[in-house]
């Protein structure tokens, strides 16, 4: 089968031997926001024609495709969801020359009641075996944090944090990106910034420090958005990571060594899964959906 | 003497008795960012030319008017600061035909060490007789928020809160604006809001929650803009707000309205104040210049 990861940014395609094993893999940056005029059949066809022409017949999506903005929208499935409920539920999508399907994203709702929501790490998820093997908890850092609680093998509840979007929109848009200069991480900033999350005053006037410290030139300019990570990154660990927990961390290393040293710093314990966990979910889906049924 | 409340976006001028009152009064948008090239002098000379053809001689500023982007810099006063220690440091600014002085801002450490500044809130503050009478407690919310302990007649300590502006560019420039549409408030949602912000999670979580209550229709687009405001809000004041303190509230009834339903739901005591304390504060400060001195 082929397993396709279709996010907002990124197309990346994934040829999936009888066992899962990556026979063949390409990527482009035909993510969702970049497939004119809404021909996401024609660019699925362009992207892996060849593959589909060599008598593969079966193609698995995940990700932003499957959202309101994206080829169709498929729903929620609400939580605990594992391989199986994930199967059960793609949504078919009309294709000419291979069964498409899309797997759905899920929900959960908070212990407050408060609903969230997931589409497209359910499947990297369910693609880290050492997190489904028993109780575990997957951290997949970026624009949307999540931290997904797994139990007897399914997703048993998740939380959002907007982490990095708050980050981005801080540094493009507020008063504290006019003394941020880019530049390499500085990890004694990231420190400084990770300790002041743990203090008492608030976020908001955490927040309003970076400036503060960059006046009286405590904080050089270069050292000012190392030091804004840490601060919203520990934050978020605070809040998120329960005492001692280990975390299987998801993502590339720009976001999960930040994070690593983060949940280091507050007394978790880290370990770094591989990139691969979509193609690995995808075909592990892909191994149980029936294939004759939805077209 | 005339007092001038000279701000980022507006520029208020007060005409001033001997014991304080308000003899007359006018503003313009003429805030510095809206100043011309750097023409602070000839703007301050179009603006009161009159009063001071009329016989006026003393003009003291206050606000963003003395910061780098203002006329002149001032620099900050160390904490505590009263009346007394802001009349000593006013920064004369040369002019011809009166003498201009400048209030300079304030500084001080948090209890962990960490800078902050406040400029033009200063003023305001002494010009709150029943905070100065005592140990006193004043608000003033806005873009930077501003909380300010007084004891014994002087600006203790304070802490900004960054409220306003992370409102701002969360509505203006992140996902959760797309689904807000601007209206009149809604206290059902902001109240909802308000209650968020107490519960656990982290703040990062609570964000998410604008978003996935209005994916869900929980929230209505008309609804989401005041959820924020009252999740942002009660986070600060759940930082800033000592047990049952008595809070005097100063700035413009669409900021002191929700903040005083938020400091009153958290348990506080709000006392709203006129928004005439630049004009008293300057007063106050004029009243005990050396105005012979520093030209």
């Amino acid at each position: 089968m082929i397993g396709v990861d279709w996010g907002t940014s990124n197309f990346r395609a994934f040829r999936l031997g009888a066992e899962g094993a990556i026979l063949d893999r390409r990527g482009s940056p035909l993510g969702i926001l970049h497939v004119p005029g809404g021909r996401f059949a024609e660019t699925l066809s362009a992207e892996i024609g060849d593959w589909l022409r060599a008598g593969e017949d079966r193609v698995l999506l995940c990700g932003m495709v499957g959202s309101r903005q994206g080829w169709q929208e498929a729903p929620y499935v609400p939580c605990p969801a594992g391989i199986a409920e994930l199967a059960r539920a793609v949504t078919a999508v009309p294709f000419t020359g291979a069964r498409v399907r899309l797997v759905t994203g899920i929900s959960t709702l908070d212990p407050q009641g408060v609903p969230d929501v997931i589409r497209g790490e359910e499947t990297k998820i369910v693609g880290v075996p050492a997190a489904l093997g028993k109780a575990g908890l997957v951290c997949l850092p970026g624009t949307h944090s999540k931290w997904v609680s797994l139990s007897g093998g399914r997703i048993a509840r998740f939380a959002t944090h907007m982490t990095g979007e708050v980050f981005g929109v801080l540094r493009e848009h507020s008063i504290l990106g006019r003394m941020m200069r880019q530049g390499p991480p500085d990890w004694v900033a990231f420190d400084c910034g990770l300790a002041r999350a743990a203090e008492p005053g608030g976020w908001l006037h955490h927040l309003f420090g970076v400036r503060t410290l960059g006046l009286t030139g405590e904080l050089g300019e270069a050292a000012a958005s190392s030091y804004l990570s840490g601060l919203l990154i520990g934050h978020e660990v605070r809040a998120a990571l329960p005492a001692g927990a280990l975390v299987h961390l998801l993502g590339a290393p720009a976001l999960t060594v930040p994070y690593a040293r983060a949940i280091a710093a507050l007394g978790g314990v880290v370990r770094c899964e591989d990139e691969d966990a979509a193609a690995r979910g995808l075909a592990a889906i892909g191994a149980v959906i029936n294939w004759d049924a939805g077209d």
